[in-house]
């Protein structure tokens, strides 16, 4: 129980204080920050709050959103980024997930929109012709290899691991062209291994048929491993698809020895997006998730 | 144009006469057919009706169905394989289509549901308990291996290539547990080209970064060449979100120059699962599949 960590979405309706009251309260000792959140209550305030109550945090979410052709857009997306490094560097967050964006929208805002907020997803196939389409993924994939490479040397400096999260195919259009820890692992090795590392999130990889081998190559590296389940029939909204670890088909401690044979013993965050889970009692949430994390993560 | 297939799943409400006299009417001279509608209007009838038409059979949608672990079912389902090789063979299609199956429902009937039949989902997580779900997938996709090895000697005695669709990973659980053409290729490669091959789907691979690499590795094994669009935002039903050529996020002119260099010059079939694709006029449909076509998929 002492490696579970709460990540800020499961419990989507509590501010930084409530989550970390709810940690206390439920005898969980580390956090996963969200960086909305933690600007609503301020970054320092956040920071003492964390530290007052003697949590971990576990990983800041997030950077990113490198996709974008070079120009303001793209220079807006960097300076962000560094901003959250020192977010991070100042939460004491080992690491800043990064989610690498999709392909560029045509006279996109470069805005990530958060799923949970008021903002919808920008409806790309509504607001413009199919011939403007951006189209080219190989090359997006190459603007978040650029991307992170510039913001590496500044990663460095802060002390602020950047953590590479593959994310499902399912969201490789228009939230995450990394679609397999083999690819992230790609760009992670062109870096030192404090400054890159990868995010094993095992509703993003697992049904990768490579993945008991990357995650191996992945030693040294694995930045963060989170945790929610695959369920089925598959949930109408593609952002809020995540389930409670046992209610779907994702062998946990499966996982869970594999990051642990590739050397990594730290937190195991939970992060759920479900619109039932966060419309239910959030100590009630984090109660059902120690039951689950000891029922299906954890050895028998 | 003479490349163009008319997968009867586009056109979903036809029968297969319907759909053969669709072809003519639109001088499409290739057509991919369900067994599902072949059996209403009879193996040997609709044999004739293509035949009697000048139509060419790109393939027959689906074998497969191989993840059920040694039992009654999964010998029904090798007997269901068999019927689908002589149907193949009678209606001189060159490949049947194998839908693998997801991971084995607990109690499960072994009989796949048709997308757009009345049945629905099988909805595992509302039928059993947590505990009693098969999570091990890599076991389920050793038991496809296993049933192709199986289906090959007499997929040869009828001169009928078996067609490993890797799917999504979104399908993973439920549908397709083979996600990649690379895992796809290790099994067909086990026997002669003549007797397993895969199916390339720009829907299922076009986010794998290993695409590029795979399909040139696939040469003298594609076995058919699938078309349609991944669109966005994600519509509510995982079954019925493929979108037109045009419609979203698939460089098609990439794809079929990759298939091409590899050696592929065989028919283009458009199969699109979309609800409103199939509540529109089927002719007006097969129009604009023509026009998107040439607009997407051919050279400018």
């Amino acid at each position: 129980m002492r490696r579970l960590s709460l990540n800020q979405k499961t419990t989507n309706s509590w501010s930084v204080r409530e989550a970390v009251d709810g940690c206390v309260r439920a005898g969980i000792e580390a956090i996963g920050l969200w960086r909305e959140p933690v600007h609503e209550a301020g970054v320092s305030e956040s920071a003492k709050l964390v530290r007052d109550a003697g949590l971990r945090v576990s990983s800041l979410c997030r950077g990113g959103f490198l996709t974008a052709h070079e120009g303001p857009e793209r220079r807006r997306s960097i300076d962000d980024n560094r901003r959250a490094i020192e977010e991070a560097a100042e939460l004491g967050a080992p690491c800043l997930v990064m989610v690498v964006g999709g392909l560029p929208e045509p006279g996109g805002s470069g805005q990530p929109v958060l799923p949970g907020s008021a903002a919808a997803m920008p409806a790309a196939s509504a607001s413009s012709p199919a011939a403007e389409r951006d189209r080219d993924l190989p090359g997006a994939r190459q603007r978040v290899a650029d991307g992170i490479a510039e913001l590496v040397p500044y990663a460095i400096e802060r002390g602020v691991q950047l953590a590479l999260e593959p994310m499902h195919p399912l969201y490789c259009a228009d939230r995450g062209v990394l679609s397999t820890l083999g690819q992230a692992l790609d760009i992670a090795e062109q870096h030192p291994a404090e400054a890159v590392g990868v995010v094993v999130d095992t509703f993003h990889v697992w049904w990768d048929p490579e993945v008991e081998r990357q995650i191996a190559r992945a030693a040294g590296r694995i930045s963060s491993f989170q945790v929610c389940d695959w369920i089925t029939p598959f949930p109408g909204d593609a952002l809020l698809s995540r389930g409670m670890m046992g209610d779907g088909h994702i062998d946990f401690r499966y996982f869970r020895r594999l990051v642990e044979q590739a050397g990594y013993d730290g937190d195991i965050e939970v992060e759920i997006f479900h619109a039932d889970i966060w419309a239910a009692d959030p100590d009630t949430v984090v109660a059902q998730m120690k039951q689950r994390y000891t029922a299906h993560v954890l050895e028998r």
